[in-house]
């Protein structure tokens, strides 16, 4: 973990301008009539899941290029994920991808307690053969023709569970790779039905308080179809399984041009929105950092979140799902976290009630106007004081450079060599 | 109509060089196992709906350029309709718009039977304001924020269910423009709940064996959200209204790159596929005619619904919905036409026990490559011979010029002129 | 134009909260070590010119809605464009459209002192036919096949620079809809060679301190193929021609994804950007406001024109070019306005020297998060002050509603009826 | 290679067939004024080239699942290969991928002369990282910041250049992935220079009858922004370098909806079009089957071939450039092969006289329906005597299959295992 020294350190040199800039945004908001404190409140209580994987370096199919001091295996994942916690206070908790971070329940408990993180939703993995693996998913697991290897994935997906429910998750995460590369390859409509058919048996052993969220995804790595390819089908898959079924959208598993924003509200009018995968996109998955490309799309995502929040039962769950391939993964992960945080906040300074009243007159520029205000308030200071309150780095990324933890961990654990070789 | 000495004089010069190409065919089919006869006598009854409105010349927003003979009212409309099932055999019933074709019913009853069609779905019309019209639809229809303009949108529908009860048609299909051009315009799940409470009014005015169509589209003449955006939002109104509410799947509707004929089966799937609106793009709604741009994707459809065409209850309505600026509108609906024919013809070529063979066996190559034979073969002969024993021309589109309509026409209907102002 | 004491009245209640956020945000930045002043200072000499035909409400190949009080002609135009200018102080020249905009030179030069705006670019108009003109443009202009009506798009192109020379324009902006609605419908080549013979005749009768700007669009009004249809073919344009001959961008006329602000980076670089047609979009060619859907686009693109204010010979041409389908055009225009001085403002406030050390170390991270600092800025307060220093509006959205222009204009200019028919 | 026996095998279970195909067809095309023979004389001569890496089993970020046989070097690929020209006579040549397929000169030559193949374009490398490396891909390789990265991509260019004339090859294909994934991350002007700069000293190096081939791509693995990114930016650099430069067009690296057989036009038009990548794609560089997804945009680019085919100095190099993911990649290569003839016999087969008429009449219609009917007519049995008169087979794939080809091979060469970890 970061010394705290340095921590202390690092908001020292920040503290005075930071205080500076936050009664000067409070004067502002005060004159827009929003209590900047309330803002901060709420703000210092919302936390995004860290995904264990994404600490470390991701890669194209053409190459990886792995930087220095790469985690070997999920303890030291978790060592990581405690630095993102520990300086930013936003990414509570963590998110296992199962088998690469299967390990003895206790021992990762053991590891997140001492890391002060909790798990979220498990991830199984059945788009990748593993070495001791009985039957290979190339041609699909859970909509798979052959019922052995469909039975594979289901006994998969249930291990998730289990090994979920002893480390205290609430969730199972279900995403397939699962379609096809040629017109004709698969019949669709068998092929969803052997989707149904499995995914109902892993619905099935879900726990009373579990969350079954499925995610679709356009295309990649099948590229003419993709079983569940988008929110339509998703919306089905949840319908069918029941009420413990929900959807999960990762913002980067779209056509082009869709407006997403638009899902996520109906996805929420009919109780079917499971939760995030945050990250951004120019062109497909980009897997880019959350808010790099298109803040204002987040910022509206966030919009319908903040309208919605006080249904019923709404409660999504909130991930980062980023592949980080030229940045310090910690670095990544600790500025999208407060991306996501800031698009909160954003959402938060919006007059909903000015904002009702124009789209009932039909007056579509204030509406906007109106949104955009909230977009465009520069909420920084209230972030980084609700980090600061929280014994946290006023300046994340300047306080883990100046504690040299990168360097320290690259001193331990060995450099990858030969992996970057790709699949071309 | 066109004089039957000009199409028997079309149809002398072709009869020969058809005779040899149908025997040719037929020869190499019977080799693949294949009765060309059965495969023309399915095509012969297969017919897909006109739209009144495709007899004109289309434009964009820029400019309209209309040529010589345009229809003057729905009564020109269908003598042009009546020429393309004359010289086709392909298209046996029109789709009426209202109000732009709102006629007394035995006028259209007369006319119709005149010229030899039926009628299709009946077509809603509230995307534009009409002179006496109390309520503008510019901000919204059926989703409007207003009730009175909600109601008038209503009634609009219901009176067009009343026409076409009179005149025959078992359907009415809504499109809407609905949705928003700035972010935060409209409240996107309170104007879905007032799209659905209007549409349920609607839908409760159904006689017992009508089906309601709705009809997803991405974006235009709205370009930020669409109340009914895609295929999910289709199937959720679907699902909401009841059993006699499907959808209807515009092919030139979707984001960029969606795989279309995955949609349509779906939408089979789950009892909702409830009719098409034949046309071509490359960019956006280009309504293009159907297959100009990829034919295979037309293919492919049609793959779909021959692959469930024993499905019980399964019977989409099919019509062409295109928007003729640049051709004459009679040329461009019969190839169209004639180009659904075709693709309907190559789909119930494919070897379909063998293809299921391949798909088991995960033969993704030879699953392909069996589909595509169907593609690859030129099935024009089948379709000619087809139009020919129906006492239409082998070659509609030369007949059809031989024929001198559209002069004929021209000297009728007076030209159109000021028409080409656009909009921009 | 609008009452000044209005004006006041608006902004006497607004000056203290003003005040009070310019000297925090001056705080602010001072902290980070900019002048605000400075800043300031710049945005107060910006000015993007206004497209006469952005004051008529828009509309799509549905519909049409008008509003209240269209101006009739181009000096109601004039009028309405004074008023943007009047509180804005950022659109200091008007773009004309002929023959729309076709009047006495002296005509239009009195109007335009009346209403304190200068001429920026001249438009020439080959996609729609005029009543009285020998040649329809339905199958192209500039490009057509038949040199007669090539030429008589030349001539146009010459008469608009004759015109524009009258009035002080020095540049004439060619936009063309020439290509294709079916594959083979033109032969892609001797297409594009008779454009530039065509063009080169324009080229020839250009004034020689006169700049020629050509236009790129994807698709729209032609569906398959269009002759001008990317950055690419646009700079083989400016080749051929000529130092004179430059491209123009618009923001919405490029395929789905692609970067634009690397284009504008690429002509800048090869001496060849010409200006800009700023709007925004989502799907295709939306012509929404300018910044309403992805502010950070646009940021990005005055990223690239701050980055290159010191190069020798850059002066890229800048204009709104906007359809207002639901809202005030004024109303949007304003809006759109600021927008783009928005954008300037926070590509100023950037820190360009960390940046470059940034991009030479690879330090992705901290370049991308030097970027957006100066787009996360809250600019709002330089922009207000700047306005309230020329004696313009604060608000002036508010200002203009306060004062009540529409309702007086509506009084003066007779009601549009029958214009809402649309082309489908 | 294929034992002789197993084809003549094949081919005398479908001999009589294809005869009685080919005279039917011949029959036809007779009818329609066209010399089989002739087109069958000229599809005999054409060959694509193959991509050395094609012949092992490709994947994606997320896994590869290898199949049986992989091939473990260049020798094994050339056996592979030379099993593909055996079989189809569609591909003469290989295209090496260097280091890959780094060997002694002399080794390479005995080993092609013995598998019946010449050496197509060079490719270089420098998107990955080898084991041996000094400088880093991870940010950049020929626009690399850092000039010693730079000059180790220029020297590893020239490496392959002088590998390539050792062994008969007369082009350097270059493909970078250089590019950047936020924005702010790179300078894009300083970036695009430092690349021609680099680009210059490959160019240097080329000898007199040398092309240098380069290659545009929208995105991956870049996410942001690419260096080459488009047609424009790489005609700029074939114009910038001299007349040894051209450009490859990769069907797969463009933004969605752009025309592509467009932009094959344009650089033809000016001289700059050095050849082609052929595969499909319904998303992004999927690198699919050719021909697989949409077949007729195949035909489209080779209509604009044969259109062009009489220019002078126009010979544009074809290679095959696909990734196998889930098929035996050598089918995929014969049935890609194939596909490529059949769309250059289809394009044979348009009436251009015919076409040029009805383009200069505007008859968008008839021009389009002509077009189409070459790519209607199934030409399949042109290829199959083309093949069997060559000593081919009339199956390819089911005379591999029935060799037994990939069983041998799999038990000479190890499986591979755990090479489906994949990269995420």
């Amino acid at each position: 973990m970061i010394n705290k020294d340095a921590v202390e350190q690092s908001n020292d040199a920040a503290r005075a301008q930071l205080a500076a800039d936050y009664d000067a945004l409070g004067g502002h908001l005060e004159r827009r009539g929003i209590d900047i404190d309330a803002v901060k409140a709420k703000v210092a209580t919302y936390g995004v899941a860290v995904p264990s994987w994404g600490v470390g370096t991701g890669g194209t199919r053409f190459a990886r290029f792995p930087g220095p001091g790469e985690p070997r295996d999920i303890f030291d994942k978790l060592d990581d994920c405690g630095v993102i916690q520990q300086l930013t206070n936003a990414t509570p908790s963590v998110s296992l991808h199962i088998p690469w971070d299967a390990q003895p329940a206790a021992d990762l408990i053991a590891k997140a307690e001492e890391v002060g993180l909790r798990f979220d939703a498990m991830n199984s993995n059945t788009f990748q053969d593993q070495p001791d693996q009985a039957h290979s998913y190339k041609f699909g697991s859970l909509s798979h023709v052959d019922a052995a290897t469909r039975q594979q994935a289901v006994d998969h997906n249930i291990a998730c569970i289990e090994l979920g429910e002893q480390i205290g998750s609430k969730a199972l995460t279900i995403w397939v790779g699962d379609g096809s590369n040629f017109p004709g390859q698969t019949n669709f409509t068998r092929q969803f039905e052997r989707y149904l058919d499995a995914a109902r048996e892993v619905y099935g052993a879900l726990p009373a308080d579990w969350t079954l969220l499925t995610e679709h995804k356009m295309y990649e790595p099948a590229f003419y179809s993709t079983v569940v390819q988008d929110w339509g089908t998703n919306l089905l898959i949840a319908q069918q399984l029941g009420d413990k079924a929900k959807c999960l959208v990762d913002l980067g598993h779209h056509a082009p041009n869709v407006n997403i924003e638009m899902i996520v509200a109906r996805l929420t009018q009919f109780g079917k929105l499971g939760g995030f995968h945050f990250n951004d996109s120019k062109y497909g998955d980009d897997d880019l950092d959350t808010g790099s490309i298109d803040p204002y799309r987040l910022f509206l995502v966030f919009n319908e979140l903040v309208e919605s929040a006080e249904r019923p039962d709404f409660d999504p769950m909130h991930m980062l799902d980023q592949s980080h391939n030229v940045t310090d993964p910690i670095e990544s992960l600790m500025t999208s976290a407060m991306e996501v945080q800031r698009a909160y906040a954003q959402a938060l300074l919006v007059d909903r009630t000015a904002l009702k009243g124009f789209q009932e007159d039909n007056d579509a520029l204030m509406a906007t106007t109106t949104l955009k205000q909230g977009f465009r308030t520069d909420v920084e200071p209230i972030l980084a004081m609700a980090r600061l309150e929280a014994g946290c780095a006023i300046d994340p990324i300047a306080a883990y450079r100046a504690a040299g933890y990168r360097a320290k961990v690259a001193a331990e654990r060995p450099a990858l060599s030969g992996a970057g070789g790709g699949i071309v």
